[in-house]
C-alpha cells in the first residue's frame, strides 16, 4: 500500500468488533499502509471530522491484544444511513474531500447490514465519479443475521456466553424448592433472528438438561400452547427453564412484549412502560399455574461479555479485518468479507470476498428445519452449527481481580 | 473422627457454596469419618429422609475440583426456619432420630443467617438433652451480611462478577451517542446491605472510569438531588452509568421498587406488576430529562457465575468447609467458623470459630463511613476491603466450548 487507511465502526457493539479493527491495523501496517485513522462514530462522525490516528493507541503488540479482549466499538459506533446519491450529493462531496485530504486508498467498515449498506453507496460514487479509493466491509453482528457469510463475527463469543449463564441460571434454579414449582424465563437478544435464543441450547450436556423450551421469533409464538407445555413439564420436575426471543410474536403479528401494554401502563409522566417479554411470559405463567415465576434478561451483558469471549471468534474477527485490507490493497472495492465453513470436524474455516451489492439490506434467519416441528427448540443441526464457533478461550489480561480493556481518552 | 458426617446447604446459591462442600467432604475423609451424607435441599429435605452418601458422587479429585466449579447449591437448598424447642419438641425429635439412625457425630451447615439460627436451636436442643453430635455452621452469603467474619464466602465471586460486568457495561455505553446522551441504570442485589451494590466500584481503574453514580440501601435515597447528578453528570458527558441497589428506599421508608405500583398496574390476572428498582429510575429520569435511558438487572446472573469466580474467594470457601469439620471433630459444637483478615498488604485470611448465639439474626451494614457524605459512592476504604477478594481466577473445565460442572441424577 502506498497511501493511508481509515476504519470505522458501526451498529451494535460486540465483544469481537476491536478484533477486527486491531485485524485491520495490523495488516494494514504490513503491507505498508502510511497512517491508519480510526473515525470517531463511524460515517457520522467522520462527516464532523472527527478521526484519530490509531498509532498513537495501539504503541505495541500488548495492546493490539487488549485492544483484541476490549469489548464493545473501541472507535466507537453510529447508527447512520447514507441519503441516496442522488438525493443529497453534498454529503458524498463531504465525506471524499475529507478521504483526499487524508489520502485514503483503503476505506474499511466494520459493521452489520447498515453498515454494508454505507460500503455499497460510497464504492458506487467512487465508480461514478472515478475516484480511486476502495471501500470494503467487514461484518459484525451478534445478531448473525448476515446473508452469504455462514456467520458473523461477533456471534460465537455471545452464543458462548449465553450457553454459559443459561447453564449457570438453570443450576440456581434447581436449588430451591417451590410448592408449585418455578418457572424461569430469560429473554435473548434478537429482534427477528433467533441465532442468539437457540444458542441457549449449547447449555445441554451430559451435566445439564438445557433450557426445556426455546422459542425463535422465527415461528408465530402460541401463548396457549407455551402454557400447555409448561403445566405438562411441571407435573414432572419442579424448575422448568424457557428461553425467548425478545421478538416474538403471536400469529397476528402482535409482539409479545407489547400484550401488556394493552392495560395502558403509564408511569408518573404519561410514558407508556414497555414491559419485557419474559417479564410479561412469566406474569402470565404466574397468573395461568399459581407457580412461582422469575423473569431474567440477558441485556446489553450478552453482547459485552469479552471475559467470556470464544477464542475462534475473536481469530477469526482479527482475520476477517486483515482480509478486508488485504482486498483492498488487491484492488478489491464494493465487496465484504465472508467466513466460509470448509469443514465441520475438525472446524475449519476462510475468508472470501463478496460483492457487497448482493448482500446489503437481507436478513438471514433461521431456517425452519432447524427448529423442531412444535417450534418449542432447536434441532441438532442447530447445535453442530454454532458448536464450533464457541471454542476456546481468550485469557483476559486481569489487573487486580478485573479484566484490562484498552481505552481512549475521550 | 470415628463416626459419620452429614452436610447441608441452605438459603440463597452462591458460585463458593460447592467449594466449601468439597472442602468438608475432603477434611472429613482426611480425619477418617465413615460416611458423609447430604442432605438434600437443607434442613427440610433431611426432615424427609432425603439424603444422599456424597462419595457416591465424589469419586476421586477431578470431581471435587468440578464441584468447586460448579454454581448453586448442589444438594440443593431450602428456606426453613426450625421453630423454637418449647414450641414444637416434635421437629428435634424426628431430626435427632435420624441422626442417631445415621450415626452423625458432625453435622455441618452451609448457609447465611437463618441457617445459624439452626445450628444454634440444634445444638441447643443438643446440650439440653445430651445428646453426642455437634453442630457447626459454615458461613455463605454473596450479600455479605453475617457479623463477627471479616467477610463470606460467595462474597469475592459476586463482587468480581459485578466489577467485571459493570466495566462491560461501562464500555458498551460509551459505543452509541444519543443528542441528549444515555443514562444506564444497573440494578444490583441486596435488600439491606450495600456489599454488592458497592463492588460495581471495582471497575474503576486506569482504563475506566467506574460507575458515576453508586447508591447503597443503607442511606436514605433522594430522587429529587439523584436527578440533578445525572443532569449535572449529561452536561459533561455523553453516557452516565449508575449502580443501585435492588433495596434503596426514600427518606419516608418506601422502596423505590415499590413506586411504580401507586399508579396501580396489575396484570391480565389482576396481580400487581413490581417494576424494578432500574426500571423504575430508568423511566423516571427519561420522563424529567428526556434523554434516553436504559435499565439493566444483574438478577440471579450475580450469584450463580462460577465462570468469573475468585480464586481467594473458592479457596477460602474450601478452607472454611474443612475449618468446620476440624472444628467439630476437635469436640465444638454450636459455633460458626469465621474468617479473619490478618493482613491487607499481601492479603492473608484464616479461620477461627465463633459461638453462633454471637451472630445468629444480625445484618452486617456498609459502615456509613464507608459512602461518600453526599451517599452516592463507597469511599476508598469500601474498595481496599472489597479489593483482595476478587484476586485470582478458577479456570473453568471447558468442555466442548462450556464449563463442565458436577451434577446429580435427580
Amino acid at each position: 500500500m502506498k497511501g493511508n487507511v481509515i476504519v470505522g465502526q458501526s451498529g451494535g457493539p460486540t465483544a469481537a468488533i476491536n478484533s477486527s479493527l486491531a485485524g485491520v491495523y495490523r495488516t494494514a501496517k504490513d503491507r505498508g499502509a502510511g497512517k491508519v485513522y480510526g473515525m470517531l462514530h463511524g460515517i457520522q462522525g467522520l462527516l464532523q471530522e472527527r478521526y484519530i490516528d490509531l498509532s498513537e493507541y495501539i504503541t505495541n503488540e500488548l495492546d493490539a491484544e487488549l485492544l483484541k479482549r476490549t469489548p464493545a466499538a473501541f472507535l466507537g459506533s453510529c447508527r447512520f444511513k447514507l441519503p441516496e446519491i442522488h438525493q443529497d450529493k453534498a454529503v458524498y462531496e463531504k465525506i471524499f474531500g475529507i478521504l483526499d485530504k487524508l489520502n485514503i486508498e483503503a476505506f474499511i467498515y466494520i459493521g452489520g447490514n447498515d453498515s454494508m449498506d454505507t460500503i455499497k453507496k460510497l464504492s458506487d460514487y467512487a465508480i461514478v465519479t472515478g475516484h480511486p479509493t476502495r471501500f470494503i466491509g467487514c461484518p459484525k453482528t451478534i445478531d448473525n443475521d448476515l446473508a452469504l457469510t455462514d456467520h458473523t463475527p461477533g456471534y460465537g463469543s455471545a452464543a458462548k456466553y449465553i450457553g454459559t449463564s443459561v447453564k449457570e441460571i438453570i443450576r440456581d434454579s434447581f436449588c430451591l424448592e417451590y410448592e408449585k414449582g418455578l418457572v424461569s424465563i430469560v429473554e435473548i437478544m434478537g429482534r427477528n433472528a433467533g441465532w442468539l435464543t437457540g444458542a441457549s441450547a449449547l447449555a445441554k450436556g451430559e451435566d445439564c438438561a438445557g433450557p426445556d423450551l426455546i422459542y425463535l421469533p422465527e415461528l408465530p409464538f402460541d401463548i396457549e400452547s407455551f402454557s400447555a407445555k409448561v403445566k405438562e413439564l411441571l407435573a414432572r420436575k419442579s424448575s422448568v427453564v424457557v428461553a425467548v426471543s425478545e421478538g416474538i410474536r403471536l400469529e397476528d403479528g402482535r409482539y409479545v412484549c407489547e400484550l401488556g401494554q394493552s392495560i395502558d401502563f403509564v408511569d408518573a409522566f404519561g410514558h407508556k412502560q414497555l414491559s419485557g417479554t419474559a417479564n410479561y411470559l412469566a406474569s402470565f405463567i404466574a397468573g395461568e399455574i399459581g407457580c412461582k415465576t422469575r423473569s431474567i434478561e440477558l441485556s446489553s451483558l450478552q453482547r459485552a461479555a469479552s471475559h467470556c469471549a470464544s477464542r475462534v471468534d475473536i481469530l477469526e474477527a482479527y482475520q476477517v479485518g486483515g482480509a478486508a485490507v488485504k482486498a483492498a490493497d488487491e484492488g478489491d472495492s464494493g465487496k465484504m468479507v465472508v467466513l466460509k465453513r470448509l469443514s465441520d470436524d475438525p472446524y475449519q474455516s476462510g475468508t472470501e470476498v463478496k460483492d457487497v451489492h448482493k448482500i446489503a439490506n437481507d436478513e438471514k434467519l433461521v431456517p425452519r428445519e432447524w427448529v423442531t416441528e412444535d417450534g418449542s427448540y432447536v434441532t441438532d443441526e442447530f447445535i453442530n452449527y454454532v458448536r464450533p464457533l464457541i471454542q476456546g478461550d481468550v485469557s483476559p489480561v486481569m489487573v487486580d481481580g478485573i479484566p484490562r480493556h484498552l481505552y481512549r481518552h475521550l
